[in-house]
């Protein structure tokens, strides 16, 4: 328990906001915990909740006399609020966000920081289908990777301040630059993402089959990619347009390689299909080893414990 | 707790044949349970765990006298296997099939069932990414669905009996004809896994993101990928080889989509972006509420109970 920075300001307060107030605080890392989100029923919870020591009226007092910075609001709304904050930044401060886009946000908020406040962009690789105040939890990102992309010049005490932040609230550390985060993250997580909207969607499209029939079969598989597709609409939008060039060029492979298999399927061409499948699944077991996800049966969720209903 | 088949053979001895072992056994609802797998290894496993009450050297002496026979092969299996078993199957006997394509099953299966033996197609919605004799666990099925394909002059008793079965080990039985089924399955099941297979191998292609990087940074998005790509390879070649013409038919439908957000993208067109997604959040809540998945955070999977270890 060592408190890392006396005073650390919250702008957004949504699902990596709430779980940073909630790990701080179990962790003993903030002095005080100080917050702010634009619409005011946000405000609103996070006071009845309690989820920081003071909720603020505006960004601009919420970030005064705070030692750290964090913006967690869509990567689209970066640079108009670190523009509005910027002039109210206390010199030798540490600004960071959380945006899930590195590159259009460093272009973005760069600009806005005075000389004399330490810039350092991040991104936690956490997250769940919730979002808003009270989605929070403090062991989110217990064994996650928390990506830091400063600049060459940052000063390396105010990154290893940041980074004991990190690995305080239980996450992994690790920095490079910006171009290649956005790379990574398009395989990783952005395509990723777009393709199991796309799916939803198809499925919603299709008359022929029902809703109620999408929904009651939708066993493993499509269940996997609903959870996914039901992300925080305006993050995402965000991401996409933020993140352009990599997305659509992972795209591009996908698309290549997914004409490939279907042409496989039209062929009857079955020695394609069981080596391509059998080279995917070797990269799971590397996951399960890396401690990135768990092998329990059943995707990992529980099975119910209580006896059937029938007989 | 009733007795509804006096001897069930179970041929092929994977993750379903495993679980209705243990389910059937775990509810009494199998007098006798006799297994069948044509691996030797696999014999030897289920000899070693005590799956079965007997384990046969050939499939003909599992379904002798069996008056439930279960066929647990990949798809391409079926045909030969029935053939194998058709001249031993007792009269009165039910045989059902519990693989995940039904039109081509039945066109492979139902010409080598005598009359006199009733032929109920079937498939139960439910697995993990795991396989083998040793993967099963007794409630797998537990409110899932177990979907029946009968022919329409099938004996409304034999379906009956079936049914009482499946709701016996926990779950939900629902009757469609098998192109129907075929279709669902190809929106809700085998074109998302096909979308998984294929992310999962461009993510391998990408010499310029190591693997390392991708097995580190596989948060939220391609860490359900990858599980859903490590489904067994053989069984899914099967898949989609036998259900050709309606995963054909979704991933045309599936490209178009993904051509038209591609370009929302590449235009920059945010609305038509977040319109979509705010549409397939919808879906999501309606599996919720048909209690096919659960809302806990975290996509399900629990949340580490320990300490952080940093600071």
């Amino acid at each position: 328990m060592t408190v890392i920075y006396k005073r650390v300001a919250l702008i957004g307060l949504g699902l990596i906001a709430s779980s940073m107030a909630h790990a701080m605080r179990a962790y003993g890392l903030a002095g005080e915990i100080v917050g702010y989100a634009r619409s005011p029923e946000t405000r609103m919870v996070a006071l009845d909740i309690g989820l920081c020591d003071r909720v603020c009226d505006t960004a601009a007092e919420a970030v005064a006399d705070a030692d750290l910075v964090v913006l967690a609001v869509p990567v689209g709304a970066m640079g108009p609020l670190a523009e509005e904050i910027g002039p109210y930044l206390m010199a030798g401060a540490t600004v960071t966000d959380v945006g899930s886009v590195k590159q259009a946000v460093i272009a973005a908020v760069a600009p806005h920081v005075p000389k004399g406040v330490h810039f350092i962009a991040g991104h936690p690789l956490a997250g769940t289908e919730h979002s808003g105040p009270r989605s929070g939890f403090a062991t989110l990102f217990q064994n996650r990777w928390w990506l830091l992309t400063p600049a060459d010049d940052t000063d390396p005490v105010a990154i290893a301040r940041l980074r004991s932040l990190c690995e305080g609230m239980g996450a992994n550390v690790d920095t490079m630059d910006a171009p290649h985060h956005d790379l990574v993250l398009a395989v990783t997580s952005h395509t990723p993402h777009l393709i199991a909207y796309t799916m939803v969607g198809v499925a919603d499209d299709l008359r022929r089959v029902t809703d109620s029939e999408v929904i009651r079969y939708s066993a493993a598989g499509f269940r996997d990619f609903t959870r996914i597709a039901a992300s925080d609409p305006t993050m995402w939008r965000d991401v996409f347009l933020s993140n352009k060039e990599a997305t659509l060029d992972i795209l591009g492979r996908f698309t290549e390689e997914l004409f490939a298999l279907q042409r496989a399927i039209r062929l009857g061409d079955g020695d394609h299909l069981h080596a391509y499948f059998t080279r995917t699944r070797a990269i799971r077991r590397g996951i399960i080893e890396a401690g990135q996800d768990t092998s329990a049966p059943d995707f990992g969720r529980s099975t119910p414990a209580a006896a059937p209903a029938g007989n």
